[in-house]
């Protein structure tokens, strides 16, 4: 056992910090959430978008708390209870939000059946190819298997760009597309300064569309500082992190 | 490289034949597919369900012939294509027949935004848990490996089994819960001859609701027969088989 994951700082900082604050009363719906989880993002990134009321309260998920155990038998946040009834997964609770609030704009996922399946499919793409090789990447110790997963990484991320119409995946609408993949543009700075990922490398306007991403509104507001984000991804980097993304990672298992 | 994945039965037989027998004019929806395709049999089931008009084309997908990568550049059935669009991945499929085709009946996701969700979650537990353990359990060689998978399947089976409110997921409505498991309810029977695979050792009621799902008529009017899949299921149990499932499972990859 490496570095014990529970100790994070403790709270949200820089604009997270605020958007936190404007969201402590109660509320149809209780928001299960840790400030630097890539996951939460998504989904907090959804409400704020629609501007649904909402408590926000911060769990630290690697305690494993007997009380956050019943919200989410898996341990994982997000999570939310909603009029008394529990959720989780970030992409299924974003498409709860779009079924449950349906008067609340912007729509994240587009009213014609075909334009939705392509967003889902982009969706599929980021949970199979990108997040495992983003993880994969980190974690890697040898430089041989850090520039494999890079490479995968790179090629992953290419497939994605090359289907953004501009400046969005839909083009002027902003989507579930945009948001399942944009917690990453924002921390994948982190591979640049330690697995010598670069943006244009990429290709495919991955670049520019990276930057578009993490300028949006919503992104900005659950957004903490950086330093903070850096403590976290620092046992990745060593791979002595115990999350349960890390473990299956390391045992060539699916992140749960 | 083993035993070709290409030399496959070139048809379906028993009752799904007589299915795609009926299934032969031209349709707003072509349905590529592979009569031995367990993802294939999802989709196939909804179509069947919902007794939206499609035609049924045989695709060997091993072969990747360039119409059908035309369709889906991953090169994996089923896929459609409606009105001159394509589309693939099973589940994704499965949800556009529902937004598609909304005066189709029976709706295979509940009306109720926190019940679609939990289907949803449902969905999401196959793929990540269930799915890979099969594969797993299918193509270990040696026999710690194999108990380690059948293991993690029962386990698998096991939480699913447990949400199951009887006789389907949600009680009586049948619902793309049952459909997401149902090809591999019919096809256990190759890890039971083969890898020790009991369905009365899963527990949970697993046993019971396989049955059910084996019953369905639409899961019977899409089955071959056994003898054809043995064929198939031969190559994974002598992990000879080249698919792309087969190979993302020996590099501990996921299951594209
Ligand atoms: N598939 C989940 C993943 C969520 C997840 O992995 N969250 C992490 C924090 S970023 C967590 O709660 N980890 C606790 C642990 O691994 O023990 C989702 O999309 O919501
Ligand atoms: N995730 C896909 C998987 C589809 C799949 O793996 N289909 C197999 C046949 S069962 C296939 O087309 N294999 C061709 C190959 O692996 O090359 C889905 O759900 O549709």
């Amino acid at each position: 056992m490496g570095y014990p994951d529970e100790h994070i700082h403790p709270h949200a900082t820089g604009s997270a910090q605020k958007t936190v604050a404007q969201h402590q009363e109660s509320q149809d719906l209780t928001f299960y959430a840790g400030w630097f989880c890539p996951f939460v993002q998504r989904s907090w990134i959804s409400l704020e978008e629609k501007g649904i009321p909402y408590q926000y309260k911060e769990v630290n998920p690697y305690k494993k708390e007997k009380h956050f155990l019943d919200i989410n038998p898996k341990g994982l946040v997000p999570a939310l209870e909603y009029k008394g009834k529990a959720l989780y997964e970030s992409l299924i609770i974003c498409e709860f939000l779009e079924d449950a609030y349906p008067e609340h704009k912007p729509h994240l996922l587009p009213a014609d059946p075909y334009d939705r399946a392509i967003v889902r499919l982009q969706l599929d793409h980021v949970s199979k190819t990108i997040l495992p090789a983003f993880f994969r990447t980190l974690q890697a110790q040898e430089k041989s298997k850090q520039q494999e997963g890079l490479q995968d990484l790179y090629k992953g991320l290419r497939q994605l760009a090359e289907k953004v119409k501009g400046p969005y995946f839909l083009g002027e609408e902003f989507s579930l597309a945009d948001i399942a993949i944009a917690p990453w543009a924002v921390r994948d700075y982190i591979l640049g300064e330690h697995r010598e990922y670069k943006r244009e490398d990429v290709g495919s306007g991955w670049k520019e569309y990276a930057e578009v991403l993490e300028k949006r509104d919503s992104v900005v507001r659950t957004c903490s500082d950086r330093e903070h984000y850096e403590e976290i991804y620092g046992r990745y980097l060593r791979d002595e992190a115990q999350s349960e993304a890390a473990k299956a990672t390391r045992a060539g298992k699916v992140i749960p």
